[in-house]
């Protein structure tokens, strides 16, 4: 058998882990879809080939460029790129079958094309979810998202995070006010307020044309401070006349209400007049989370309200409000930061290991903690107690049970505490007791 | 906004569901994870798309028409079509990563482009194990496999299925015993020998060539009738001289008592000498599974052992063993079969409706419930009574709080069973144990 070796290997910009960084990357998963079950959000699953017409039907720039896009047949087919597009096309699809408002989760790969480089990638997933309501939603689901949000990263261990909550009518009717109808360069510039600088801003609005006075408004607007209630106290004083300025206000303060009535706590959501969230998909309320201490990861859960999710589709009218973590990423920024333990992870509780002869008794013996709901791994090879006891350390499986000649005679097992090195006779009552806390 | 509104459908041959169906097919996919780590599997994920040339290496007819392929820039790209062939590259790639024997298990999405047509996808989830030895595996993970079998479709809520084994080797040692050495084609009529009878096999073999005596041996061996151990001692009692006949009885003697001993009863798994369970791949134990009732399904969970998983990524030896089960298709086939309910799943046990002005209190108490691990929904839309319990109807939301006026005095809530209409008032406690067991 002299065949041509292939070098395996996979293509750059996808991820792929080894199983100590597969069980904790499936454990932030299941934390995530764990928490937007708690909150009453139902799953789908959509194809990731989809017809390349549906998918492409909003059309424009960047995604045409990145969509994995080919023939098969005389199908022109491509690969979702997100699950936004997939989701206004489920509802449209299967208005008449779903309850509304409804609100379900999503967490699947999506496939972007892009060029590759550090940190980005071309299939990674995202753990979507939306609120869709039939013709119209209330504002208090908005209120309702950063709890999701809050809830959710609180359970995947973080505590020191800030969600910042906007209004994107808010920022529509200031910049009108202020006689500017299109503030999309403007809104870009304001966005890159943490990395560029105060000068910096300035520089660039000037650049934009604009004159000082209208500067300095921007600037003071932008710079508004305090608590989330003095904000709100603060735009109200800029006495704005503008109808859809004061829609966004009183938007942007029932979500303040709602959201800490949800038991989300004034440090973790703040009012951020400077997040603007995208350019022309949301209409309403804008979420970014920021991890306090690690600013420069970026945001790792982003959001916001759009008015209409599914004009491609159908007439139907469905605003709706959602989130999306993208799971790939943060878990590359995260272990890339060292913040998470990619190493010593293990499903499986026990590892029985049977000396030469005492197989059948150990095969009997993971049987009942099986019965009793403890991932067990039988050691099946014939090898020296040196090269088993190996295996269970370099998987790091917590406990080893040993079964030999002692152990059947005395109806117990010696369990060793495979970090600690202690090792002690037990009944199997016992061992259940102890492997079952 | 007049724009033109596409049709939004997805491609033949990709299963979508709506989310009571996919409730229960992700409860399915939870079985089958469970029970895989419970024995001791690891997780892993590979990418959907990788190098054309890495998934083509081992070539050949079927998969290379069948394979979605396409280019994006200058790179070859195409879709795995199953799990087995990355897992093949992911062992040789990581190979220094691992730790042996590698029990790996992997539940994805494949691809393969063929024909649509009823019960057929083109889009399907396969949930695989595979035991991975480094040079070599000793045959009792062959007989751990059925029990993982057992323990999974068990817990999926069958009860009545046979798991049949067969050898490979005792296949090829009987047939050239016969003097046929290619016993392909007539391994592939003796497969049909359900579906097209005793009579219609002889007919195959005669057009195959064979003479009378020939037929009648070949007739004789795969009709061996009884218990396992009678099949096993009808076996031994044909006395072939062969010796890779004898190394595959050996091997079926003792995965048969081990199959025992790891806790399978003998009426789900019985020894099938007609099993051969395609024609290249495996060369030793084969596993094919069938609902007892419902044979036309045909197998749910099939496998076997192989001599050498990755020989086109690497010199290393890899024997293996694994199984896999088609959860797409066998869900579809269910589904058709109407043996699941696909319509009164709901993963939310309460739907906390507020009276108008009682949202306040709703937040709160919908919090408190969370913090229990509750699956609460609160009903946020204004809304008059009868359609907020239509919504809990609809998506079989198996319970409602209800919250008004006489409830937050006595701060006692309405607890309404959905099922039966009933209603009582009780504390947050009391709703705590009620709706926790």
């Amino acid at each position: 058998m002299s065949k041509d070796i292939i070098k395996p290997s996979i293509l750059a910009g996808f991820m792929e882990l080894i199983p100590s960084e597969q069980i904790l990357f499936n454990k932030m998963m299941d934390t995530i879809r764990e928490n937007y079950e708690k909150f009453g959000f139902l799953p789908i699953d959509t194809p990731v080939i989809e017809k390349a017409e549906v998918l492409l039907a909003k059309g424009g720039g960047e995604t045409e460029q990145q969509i994995y896009r080919f023939e098969k047949g005389d199908a022109d087919l491509a690969l979702r790129f997100d699950l936004t597009v997939p989701l206004a096309r489920y509802v449209a699809q299967h208005f008449s079958e779903l309850t509304f408002p409804f609100r379900r989760y999503h967490i699947g790969k999506v496939y972007r094309g892009e060029k590759a480089q550090r940190g980005r990638f071309r299939e990674f997933y995202q753990c979507d979810i939306d609120i869709i309501g039939n013709g119209s939603l209330d504002i208090i689901n908005d209120a309702e998202i950063p709890s999701i949000i809050y809830s959710t990263f609180k359970d995947l261990g973080f505590d020191s995070f800030t969600i910042k909550v906007n209004n994107r009518k808010v920022l529509k009717g200031f910049f009108q006010w202020l006689g500017i109808e299109d503030s999309t360069e403007i809104l870009r510039t304001v966005d890159k307020l943490e990395k560029i600088g105060l000068d910096g801003v300035v520089k660039e609005l000037e650049e934009q044309g604009l004159g000082t006075t209208t500067i300095e408004k921007i600037l003071g607007f932008i710079q508004i401070k305090g608590s989330n209630e003095e904000k709100l106290n603060s735009l109200e004083n800029l006495k704005i006349e503008s109808q859809i300025f004061n829609e966004g206000l009183e938007e942007l303060k029932a979500v303040n209400h709602y959201v800490g009535l949800f038991g989300v706590p004034e440090d973790n959501c703040s009012i951020d007049l400077t997040i603007a969230r995208g350019l022309d998909y949301y209409t309403g309320t804008v979420y970014e989370t920021f991890l306090n201490d690690y600013p420069q990861i970026g945001s790792i859960c982003s959001g916001g309200r759009y008015d209409n999710l599914a004009e491609y589709y159908t007439k139907q009218k469905l605003p709706g409000v959602g989130i999306s973590i993208g799971l790939t990423r943060l878990f590359y920024q995260l272990k890339e930061a060292k913040l998470i333990n990619v190493e010593d992870n293990s499903l499986t509780k026990v590892i029985i290991i049977p000396m030469a002869g005492y197989l059948e008794k150990a095969v009997g013996i993971g049987k009942v903690l099986r019965e009793n709901n403890i991932n067990t791994q039988i050691y099946l090879e014939k090898a020296k107690m040196g090269k088993k006891f190996g295996f269970a350390d370099k998987l790091n499986i917590p406990y080893a049970l040993i079964i030999g000649e002692e152990e059947v005679k005395q109806s117990k097992y010696t369990l060793r505490n495979m970090g600690t090195g202690d090792q002690t006779m037990f009944s199997i009552d016992e061992i259940l007791s102890r492997l079952n806390n």
